[in-house]
């Protein structure tokens, strides 16, 4: 024992960390140390985020996984080097030579999964919501980090890439305001069809515009080729602006009808030669 | 023999392993080795995930092969060097120069079988079933991890490589909802032409639309330039839209025809001058 | 300590230095060190620019935690060299296969933010503004560093990311100008009709005008298949175009009709054969 | 003899390795071997894959060639730096500098040459088909590695280079279908001329219909502006297509002329005012 | 001090210059010598130039910035490895890390400077001109380095970054062309309505056109489908070109109807059957 | 010479060797030698293949050059490294520096020269030929291997690089198929219109259509709005495609003129309300 | 003198080579003899090319200054590292950090100077030719290395980068032919309306068309909807084609007027309902 302690000056100590498989050890030690760290650090300042607990819990497991993927990557490197000499560049280089082609063509991949991050972190839909994405309008089944679905009314299931959207438009957050031009006839007056939609719109004392909360009758948008159009506006609760413009329009031609003022066709003038 | 036990101290070991022959088995070994491990990791991977047997296949084998290739070029690399003092360097450098051009080349055939991996694995489609691909309706005829193959209803063979498939519209997945919208004239009276269409498309009593079920006839969805539009809808099960669709359609029209509402052509106003 | 000090020789102290902890300490001080003083110097260099307070804020904050990533990855790549002896390029390049296709896949969220920074630091649009952004318009609901949200007139919520957006056209800053193109009979007086132009459209002493600045009519902007067209301007506050339009459509159409100047429909010559 | 052999220990063995002359020889004799393995290793794997003579010779001929050349630039680099002392990077980076514009320049055309091969090897079209490539309908008249000539019925002949082509319609594989919309008029009776254009196109009874295998009355496909659309199909031989089409055509116009439905022209209804 | 001379022998003299403080001396003096003498070159290339003085400023300011930050990095990097033995590697490849997604992320913004350098340098537009870009047409507001702001007629403010730009259509310089197409009709004479043209267009005797500076009527340009277009030329100072066109639209309208030659309506021949 | 020989020992002649000068022109030998031998083997590769001498000459002098270029650069960076100790790292990281903006520039350049070489390598087109390129259609006038000139019937001369020209349409190889769509009346006896066409264009016994050498109508292509559509072909040598369709459109008219067959003007039902 | 001799023997010789100053002396020489035998180079190769001699100085200033850049920067490197032991590649990260941003943003400069040397070089265009570039048509008015600046008829001044330009339509080289189709009426008599178009159009004796060196009548180009075109064909000098087009399409509508031949309007049956 005492002939171990002697020998044990600094010489033998840092000799002992030359040694291969010590350093293997404080390697793997050091990157398990490391990974907790990390992965501690990232949970602290997700929980300081203003965040639901799901949402920060997706979050939290995709840096925990990259972290521990680089992590454990360069022990390993550090490992064949220490152990077997393997020279970390050969792996690298070798690594990259088979990954240069992957890496390009995953990028697109990289890419979705960012999107898809993003598109889950800043809630810019969620299932069932009404979107339009890539110019198809419908509702949104399944939200994945790499892609999403959406259904359409005819049932037409969309598969997207998150990577290959850019533009959302959400259809479906806050109250709906319903846009509605009235083309009327050159020949009407125009103060009285003003008077009759108001009329026939007073959705308080209509039974069946009572879901709807408020309209309004703007005035002139436009002299159009046949017709002057008045812009007609409605308010009601997300997801019955069709069911609102359908009465809607139902309303406005049976007032019109009633009232003598008649929706105009297209006018042409024949001049004969 | 007590000889050579006696010269085996660790000095001599060592030197053994600095010997080219024995290193290069290591390697081999050690390849081999991780190369089992990996494919048992990855293994176990998939057989946690719900997933039906035939693709967690597929992924598995996809997966081991690239691990192979990038283990045993490794190993092949480090052999190199360890008999023939191959620079390990020279030989991805020189792969590099030959392989940089294929590589950008190649990236194309990559992101096709990363698309065709995750069409797999999402089962965004299947053989079979009616799908629109960058604006080719048809059923898929087969589906490689490099391309698929549609077949339009006129026979035409769409060949795309899965990496230009980014939206994809599958037409057989759950129930689907033929959307109609009927013309009806100016002149006709609206909830007349409602409870006519309604009477007309009652499926359940009616031996042609019985294979579509449920009806609704939902309102004015248009006053558009000739007709007033009603939105009629119907469900039927996948496949059978376009049957349903033709069928409607007559009965539609048959009903109209006889309760005298015309569905009008164009409508234009002469001014004579 | 007559011996330490007489040991204190240069060599020594080289030595120390040479001591893998004394250098981790004196790395991770020169760190915070720099980091310190670099922040200083973009305090510094914000505080000069004619930059209201909380933009300046916004700037500082960005710059200075990039720095302080950027020094303090150096100093962990130090100590691991220093302390363990493992090869920054080991790291690096291990990071950098790992991290390659997220760098590539991550560019898009850099060029976001980038662009988000400089809409911000220009003061491009604020929220409520009125904006249109790759052909939507509506008002800004929400700009953040990543994306930008804008809400038009029906409801809908269209989300953004800032590096989509690179042509912004804001309608919300300084006066509008309304832009209205009156036709005409080919017949009608054109004199006759810009002077009934002109009395209409007197916003001074005309009640329903009151909102508008100024008004005129430049003369004949178009000789156009059916119609002579003259064109009519009118200057109002920002926010007021809309109502502007619709009341000057309105005016238009009744000064006209008063004073028997026809808005022709489309004319057409037929020739009998 | 007994001197040399004496001489002959181990040391002097490596010796003779070091000796640039002796490594070149045993470089190149590497080479060719790893040549041959990897040639008979191709071979062996294509011999495995359920192909036709013609295309598996194509792919060894390719993959053997790729192979080979970078075997050899491995070689020649390491003879190059054995016997003359150049170093392998300088060559290399030398290369490189002439080259990378070259290769970014050449990746075209190894797009084109990886698209090439897939096509013969997805056997995607041949020589005589008929297909719409890029817009462009005709007849293959040549199919190379790089590019694709294909010649119309005008006999225009087009030239793309395969890299250029992603989605490729082939009309020459299986049997084909022929869909006509006919337009009836919307007094005629619908089933009296589903009736007459069922008994006109019976293609068993009719000799100019001979070469159609079946035909098909769907039903109303759509009510169009001034028509009621009906649908009929008919299959036939690939390349008869167009035959058919034209034979359909005739039959249907004859019959439905002899029981007076006509195909209207678009109708207009005129008010005048 | 004999003995300080005495042992300033050559060698002490180097090692006095291996010593790090002396270097890091030396390294930034030579930085800073080198930045003045590159700054004084840059300024004397600039003054050669037949440049006005602000522009020449723009360029020197851009230029020795640029400059000035690669000669002090290049220092601070010296410096670091010469005192505290931080490999220049190390912090070039770690801020790489860190800066290549960046850098992919910033190209934009390198790319919008540089554009927005030679819109200044080659005077493309300045503020107050009249320019579409990008298909926006207005007035430039406010040409910065990086962006560029236009605001049209009705008020509508344009942010466009500089690298977008790469087609500038400039409207304000040199003298205007406006050029009209008079529709006359078919049965009018062309030589007789030619000259009633030039007699109307006769800018000199015609106080309504004496800002126009020449007019000229070049003759048939088009026998379009109802009309036999004349066109006419007319040239005034730019920013006069609106009111120009206007000015002319009205007295070719007033002249043609004083000589009872008709601006022809569409024409078409209706055949009765 | 005794001592000189004798002094002549291995060592020596490696000695010779380690001279710079020597190490030179040995250098320049081998880089002469290479060159010749990779020239003799081009040469001999392009003897094989079956190609006109012209062609053949090109290819082998492009190659040549690059050959001759890369070898004499390694040549020459080994003599710098030689002679006066230049890294040859420097100077390709020099040129690198000052030419990786120009290789990225520059990549057009070479990207256009390998499109040039291969529409010259697959003989394309030729000067004189009619071809459409990028949607300009006209004749070859100058072949370059950077860009192609084109000039048009009215005599624009359209210049474009040969990078940009991916889709070739050549008019100018083989015999010409004229496809003309005869219009007429629904109300014509179809087999009668036939019987009329297939007379008129009997090309052996019309001395007008001398130059076609076959005719044929194939029957009823169309059912089109207001006319049946009859499809005509004719075959005739490339280059007289223009007359033989002016010569058959006036053979048509004249002949369905003589016999009453009228094409029809578009045509409209009108109903009166 | 002596001792000096004596010691100069070729170890002395090898230590001054050593010596830096001496070192950096020899650089500089190299460089700057290097520059002039890569001048004198360029020049020989320059002289010996068809070119007129204004381009050839071009050509060669911009070669030479490249070349300059180059030679110089290396000498520099070598110099700082000779003289005061900077590293060659600390100078060149270093600068690459800053400098990838802008290699990447400035590959656009690069671009746009290889394609204004390539237009220059190829004499694609030069000032005062009527040009199409990227769908803008008008005269060069400026052509720098960098950028291209048209002004239309209009007066309205383009500029656009030199990449952007990919192709060019240039319509002032050679004879121009102009293309007119002229519409008659389906009743006219083809061959007395050829006949009228040729008399009327025979330019040697008809003042009026005196610098049209010649005209055809082709034939019947299309049966149009309403009319049969038949196409008429003039040559001109470059330039006057504008006024050749106006002078031809005034003696058409003459010469048909005077023969009764109408132009035709568009055609319409009506069918009464």
């Amino acid at each position: 024992m005492n002939e171990f302690l002697s020998s044990l000056n600094l010489d033998s100590v840092i000799k002992i960390f030359d040694n291969g498989l010590v350093k293997t050890v404080i390697v793997l030690v050091v990157a398990f140390v490391m990974n907790r760290i990390v992965k501690g650090f990232i949970k602290r300042v997700i929980k300081k985020m203003p965040d639901d607990t799901r949402r920060a819990e997706t979050v939290m497991k995709i840096l925990s996984s990259i972290t521990t993927a680089i992590i454990y990557f360069i022990a390993v490197l550090e490992c064949a080097r220490v152990l077997f000499g393997v020279n970390p560049a050969t792996v690298i280089a070798a690594t990259g030579v088979v990954g240069v082609g992957i890496s390009f063509g995953a990028q697109g991949l990289v890419k979705d999964m960012i999107s898809g991050f993003f598109i889950l972190f800043e809630n810019q839909y969620a299932v069932g919501e009404l979107v339009t994405i890539s110019g198809f309008t419908g509702n949104i089944v399944q939200l994945g980090l790499r892609s999403t679905q959406v259904r359409n009314a005819k049932g037409d299931l969309f598969t997207i890439p998150n990577g290959s959207i850019s533009e959302v438009i959400n259809h479906s957050r806050g109250e709906r305001q319903v846009i509605i031009d009235v083309d009327i006839d050159y020949d009407a007056d125009i103060d009285f069809a003003i008077e009759v939609l108001k009329k026939a719109l007073d959705c308080e004392n209509n039974a069946e515009l009572a879901f709807i909360t408020q309209t309004d009758v703007l005035g002139v948008s436009k002299l159009s080729e046949s017709s002057v159009q008045l812009r007609v506006t409605a308010n009601c609760a997300s997801g019955d602006q069709f069911a609102a413009e359908r009465a809607l329009l139902k309303v406005i031609k049976l007032s019109l009808d009633e009232n003598k003022i008649s929706i105009p066709y297209n006018h042409i003038v024949v001049v004969n030669k």
